[in-house]
């Protein structure tokens, strides 16, 4: 994404003027995430009493939940993956002796019978 | 945690009253990353002019941006457990592979020391 783009987007029924270097498909979907959330947050009750400082407030502590979830989510993942590379190469080591075995045995066959050939 | 908390955090200079389920620390921690997304806008050119709706609308679509990049992360990293998966199911089943074969040249050789024996 080299080029600087300028997208309009519609937040909370305003449009809202965008420049970066993001996709203008992915604004949108941060857009319409945020207006979703906005959405929820009316349905609350209380919430359209607030003043618009409150539901400004509110607004963020509601998405950065969202965000400290997902990097929960993502850094459990991580965890996982360590242990999951530790299983990967724990079964291809055991593969790898299993196959020094087989060449060695089929060895000692090629042995045994060349040997009752003699 | 069962038990509904009333905690006080402080966010943008204002003590707010936040209460759920979540523990202080979690809320704490959510307060304290909006605390530093806050100042991190406030060093951005004309923040300051903006108007506190468009401030509010800058401060949430940053808080988005970065929970659409760690859902993305964790997005990602299930995609990559599943073919770690994978990798792991394929050397396990080549492992019983080799292992039913090793089991089956053992008992060639046995019978091609057991022949000579005879």
């Amino acid at each position: 994404m080299a080029e600087k783009n300028s997208i309009k987007v519609l937040i909370d029924g305003k449009i809202i003027t965008l420049s970066g270097y993001e996709t203008e498909d992915y604004l949108q979907r941060v857009a319409y995430y945020l207006n979703t959330k906005i959405s929820e947050l009316s349905t609350l009750p209380g919430y359209r009493r607030q003043s618009a400082d409150s539901k400004s407030t509110l607004l963020a502590l509601n998405i950065a939940d969202d965000y400290f979830k997902a990097k929960a989510r993502a850094e459990a993942m991580e965890a996982d993956i360590e242990s999951k590379d530790q299983d990967t190469y724990d079964a291809k080591h055991d593969l790898v002796s299993a196959q020094v075995e087989i060449a060695k045995l089929k060895k000692e066959i090629e042995r045994l019978k060349g040997g009752g050939r003699k």
